[in-house]
């Protein structure tokens, strides 16, 4: 609990003289005032968050977290459980999504598990921070203690921390857990207070029958728990997972260390929702990168006040969507430091 | 016109045989099927196009038309018209957005001057293709002849093909010409019928009082040439312009050569209405990119059929959303030719 509430006293608001400062230099440059939209945005935001105007591409790391959930055994997903620890391997052998997007931005992978329903992996390249094996079936009780919730939260921000030591400049989560989209609709429906109906989706891609069991086991998850929506460690104690407490730890521990982070999709919507019930300022460190097939992730990311850029009809999670923006964030650190002013170019609009 | 012809009857259907075998490829891989969305239909777009399964990166080429607008007398612009040439020379420097784009994703940038209204630019990077120096004020008459509208969709033929010749596999179409909103505005009304006051923007951002002259401007332009939906040359040479015939011309002649072309927002998106007008086979070799900031770009994409992917509310033009698709486009490619399968990863679903 220490880290935990010192991470959150240390989280401040962006730098708003550097951010001026960049707005000031964006409209030097040869275009047409903000005519490079979100992009000019994203160099406005990082140079508030890293409070300067000096905005230069730094190492990118992907925290991705791994966790079962109880809930599988209402038959809320298409997949078996041992998928889980299956694509764990797949990731520490760099065959899977989020090690080829990765790759292809230059970013390293961490893979951590946080709570995976299995025999521990033997691995030297997984980190073991293992909570529990699994959370509880929401679905008929609370998904971890309270305690847990707040262990889930600080192995993220020891994570982050971590990476940050050793010089990471951008963050992105992903996630890999069975089931998991149902304990996010259930956070969802706990801070929204829209009908289970309307922000439960297909997930990895169920059919009719497993979606109303889903929508059934969400709605009981609500019913039963009751998750206080005042209070991000009830929701997260309540009806999460823990590989979402431990992406939600790297939101924060990323804001107190003044880094930004890249929010993937619906998962780590609900991670960064949580995230922002312990700090609202928090979400000023998020860059949303895509939106979801899932319904219920453009409410969540309204919510949150962040604005997908990449529409991709994308539902893989892992942290895909994420890494797929990092270029995006490079091209527009290039753009800010490379294009010519007017002066320069003599140009005279 | 021969090349011309030549070129619109070398138009194939994309091969359907690779697109079913790049489809079950990428269901053999270690994610839910159909989950990584739009990069899973680039994929198979591109197999079809490429005619072969074996999808591959290969060399990239911006192509950037520049032209000017004899409407921009009417006081439709907010810029000066000697923006073009100066924009032009930040081009060939390298110091504009596009120019930073394309290094950040190593395509290769070409200029041409297909009809600036200003002296000749003594540079030999830039491709001298000026077909008149200037169009006719399309407020009052007609742009161009039809035989000057043959030459400039011949001359981004000629050009896309030098390219191909050398090796690129991949193009993007861009553009620069002050005023060029106005032409494209008014090809979206002669195809598209929708009125006036519906698909017509800021452009580069201009006031209450220019968009209303841009307004009149354009609905005179229908009225008086009445361009014939039916024919695009008809459209082109009344309403359009010099660099989106030629913009036309490169999609024209990418698709006869098996090529894909990135579409960039909405004067590109013109030019892509002429040469689906053409040939409306050519529309399956066009990849869209971005989803500008004009309302018409969305009406301009549905009548194509195509469906943007990057929501920047970029509004720049040059190319520059195209040449920002293109690091998307590479990780498809990678995701598709690196990712291990269910089989090699031990992953059972």
């Amino acid at each position: 609990m220490e880290l935990l509430n010192k991470t959150l006293s240390a989280i401040q608001e962006p730098d708003a003289t550097s951010e001026e400062k960049a707005l000031e230099r964006l409209n030097s440059l040869t275009k047409p005032q903000g005519s490079l939209g979100v992009l000019e945005d994203i160099v406005v935001k990082l140079a508030g968050i890293y409070r300067t105007p000096k905005v230069v591409s730094g190492p990118k790391v992907v925290l991705v977290m791994a966790g079962d959930h109880g809930v599988v055994e209402e038959g809320v997903s298409a997949a078996l459980q041992s998928v889980t620890p299956e694509m764990v391997l797949n990731f520490l052998a760099g065959g899977a999504a989020i090690n080829v997007f990765a790759r292809h931005s230059g970013a390293k992978v961490v893979v951590t598990d946080v709570g995976i329903a299995a025999p521990p992996i033997n691995d030297e390249n997984l980190k073991h921070c293992r909570i529990r094996s699994g959370t509880g079936n929401i679905a008929k009780g609370p998904a971890m203690t309270r305690e847990e919730a707040v262990e889930a939260l600080e192995v993220g921000i020891r994570l982050v921390n971590e990476e940050i030591e050793n010089g990471a400049q951008i963050i992105a989560t992903g996630e890999m857990g069975i089931g998991n989209t149902t304990p996010s609709s259930a956070i969802l429906a706990a801070f929204s207070k829209r009908p289970v109906e309307e922000i439960t989706g297909r997930g990895t891609g169920i059919d009719d029958k497993c979606l109303e069991r889903k929508k059934k086991a969400i709605a009981s998850a609500i019913e039963i728990n009751k998750p206080d929506a005042s209070d991000g460690l009830d929701v997260l104690s309540k009806v999460g997972g823990l590989e979402i407490g431990a992406m939600a730890g790297v939101m924060l521990g990323a804001a107190a260390r003044k880094k930004p982070v890249l929010v993937d999709g619906f998962i780590c919507g609900a991670a960064a929702l949580i995230a922002s019930s312990l700090s609202a300022m928090s979400k000023k460190y998020m860059i949303a990168s895509h939106l979801s097939k899932e319904p219920g992730h453009k409410v969540m990311l309204d919510l949150l006040g962040l604005k997908p850029f990449l529409h991709m009809d994308m539902r893989l999670g892992e942290g895909t969507g994420a890494a797929l923006t990092f270029p995006i964030i490079e091209a527009a650190i290039k753009m800010y430091n490379e294009m010519a002013t007017f002066e320069e170019a003599g140009v005279v609009m």
